[in-house]
């Protein structure tokens, strides 16, 4: 009827999902056993002990969540939020859109605090709102933002939260692996992030963390949780909270079993480098790429104190076509970078730098490529400046 | 910090995830491309082809939903169901019980239809109660029970459901690709599944697929869904059913990519086989196996006329350890099978025979295994019996 599915081979430097190591891929592709094996009942526990380390919580309550990042959003709203809450929300792009949407669908009100594309939450904005809404139960935001390559000062936010002894929501999904997270220092009470991102692990699954308060505040709701799928109390007892009932794991739902073989994987790989490492090596590739992007001429987005190392939002110059330059690049070189989404759509381009991405081979080849594309369209360019400049940022910072 | 996880080799024939095929953990393994790749969106649309022929349905909003066969239920109850609405349930398992949960939580009225699990729904049941509850929206029940082993008449009960122009909401997770299933033909509106059953696929993505009189429902629902990920309205923009804006995908969330390449080359598989073809195989397994079975001297839970041919379940005889059976088979053979849940815990064992292991090789070793492990705790037993009986009766059925 079809055929087999080939798919082509590509250098995926957009929003994610990177490219996936070989030993991830392989890990991925290994015998399927049972949800209720033995081995896999190790493998999820390893799991468990890996994330906590990358999230830096001691929180009983960690674990992936059998689906995207978008349903791990949900997980932290549809268990914290009751009809009536309020729920105060960072917009900044995208994701905190989707937040103040998850609010309102379960009868929450949600308080926007927004600032413009491009540019961050801060702690003051928090505070203030804070101030002229005293019956705010939550404060939720997005630690980095992936649709505009912004990334908030969560360690600051939270403090204001804590102070007032809220709750607070953070979507971690571009940030984990790939900038300092300290859920346990900074006070965070739920989190959430995705497997395709700086984990480097194929997407489907959303890493989650619940503090003790968060587990207290779901225990003592007034209404029940509308989603069977996504409730705490139910998913704690197969992922091995449940001291309470001796420890014994009960089923919930299947396990998406190879998914788990493949984010245990890619957590052994981050976690043999080093978080504080591959913190470093993010931000040195960053800086690279924008040594190169600023020699050609270009602008970044993003005002230097809050741009996000692993995705970089540039600016379209004058007179240039932007999709066909992405089109340009995925059908001639197999390099796939993003869009601008939203207010931004045609007016940027965003280059991921996401796990294995995040290295100055890959940020020369891009920048290599991208100059083509562009000079092919007839901009001004010194072909490989870019690269040279950007290898020579990255020399001054080993 | 940990070794890298090897998966102990299994022969699954529990209640899923079945043992899936080489070609299709190959694919599976394939390296990663973007979720809007143009390579990916054609696979999208091969799958969306092949999954309507599996279903047996022109419905356009046929789909995988990228998470588990709960989450595929969920989503069709979070579409359809608004608080105060009456869901008549039919519950004769775990699975209907969880479709009540479903109810409640989404704030409708469940009214319950039981029989005892073992037992099939029947239409009779379903007409009896729809003459006493004139008020009631959705017909909801499950095809094949997981849990017992037992298959109800989908055809039937959807007949009286659409002879009052009723919903019909299906569970077909277990039963699909595994007995016929005619989605159009029987009048279903919304029918969920899920991967790792018949379907031979890796555990993680839930087939669904609704009708156009149920999206006409979603359409003109009073109240908004509470779920942002399993919203149908917006999943739909995504994977195409979008002729209104004019057919352009808008992003939703990030694929699960690399579990859509298995599930491509699974349904390939699948139809490859042709499915009349499937259904048969499946059948002839299982009538070997209860044929094996009970020349043991052993009983099947479930009547002749409503047992599901691919999940098994076989009454535990008297001074047998259930648990220490399937300890036996796991560990000294690498054999899983399943344990009974709820009221059926420690009465029953569950045999699964899914995708590639409704053969009679898998058959007649599972049975032999099996009377190995019963003659170990004295079970009085010809140890070879079973496996000839199974290959006699397989053979008279070609």
């Amino acid at each position: 009827m079809f055929d087999r599915f080939i798919p082509p081979k590509r250098i995926l430097m957009g929003p994610g999902p990177t490219n996936v190591p070989e030993s991830v891929l392989s890990a991925l592709g290994a015998p399927t056993v049972g949800h209720l094996d033995p081995s896999f009942m190790t493998l999820m526990d390893e799991i468990k002990v890996m994330l906590q380390t990358v999230f830096n919580t001691q929180n009983q309550l960690t674990m992936p969540i059998s689906a995207p990042g978008s349903a791990g959003m949900e997980s932290c709203f549809v268990n914290l939020v009751e009809p009536g809450d309020e729920v105060l929300v960072g917009v900044n792009g995208v994701f905190g859109g989707r937040m103040v949407e998850n609010v309102r669908r379960l009868g929450g009100k949600a308080i926007v605090v927004e600032s413009p594309w491009g540019q961050a939450i801060t702690p003051q904005q928090i505070a203030t709102a804070l101030d002229q809404h005293p019956k705010v139960k939550i404060v939720a935001f997005v630690h980095a933002e992936t649709s505009t390559g912004v990334l908030s000062d969560a360690e600051g936010i939270c403090k204001e939260a804590q102070s007032r002894s809220l709750l607070t929501i953070v979507d971690m999904v571009t940030s984990l692996a790939g900038v300092e997270v300290n859920v346990d220092d900074w006070g965070i009470d739920a989190a959430y992030s995705g497997s395709q991102k700086c984990l480097a692990c194929v997407p489907g699954l959303s890493p989650v963390t619940f503090s003790d308060k968060a587990i207290e505040v779901i225990k003592n709701r007034k209404t029940e949780v509308t989603s069977w799928f996504l409730d705490k109390t139910l998913v704690m007892a197969y992922w091995g909270n449940n001291a309470e009932r001796g420890g014994a794991r009960s089923y919930h739902h299947t396990a998406p079993v190879n998914a788990l073989y493949a984010l245990h994987e890619s957590l052994r790989l981050l976690l043999n480098e080093g978080l504080t490492a591959s913190w470093t090596r993010h931000r040195n590739a960053h800086l690279a790429l924008v040594a190169g992007i600023e020699s050609m001429g270009l602008n970044m987005l993003v005002d230097i104190e809050h741009r996000l190392p692993q995705l970089n939002t540039i600016k379209v110059p004058a007179n240039i076509n932007e999709a066909q330059v992405r089109n340009d690049l995925l059908q001639e070189q197999g390099l796939e970078i993003g869009a601008g989404l939203g207010s931004l759509a045609g007016k940027v381009w965003r280059i991921g730098l996401m796990g294995p991405n995040a290295t100055i081979e890959r940020v020369t080849i891009c920048l290599d490529h991208f100059s083509q594309a562009l000079a092919k369209q007839g901009f001004d360019i010194d072909i490989n400046k870019a690269s040279t400049q950007a290898r020579k940022m990255h020399s001054s910072l080993q």
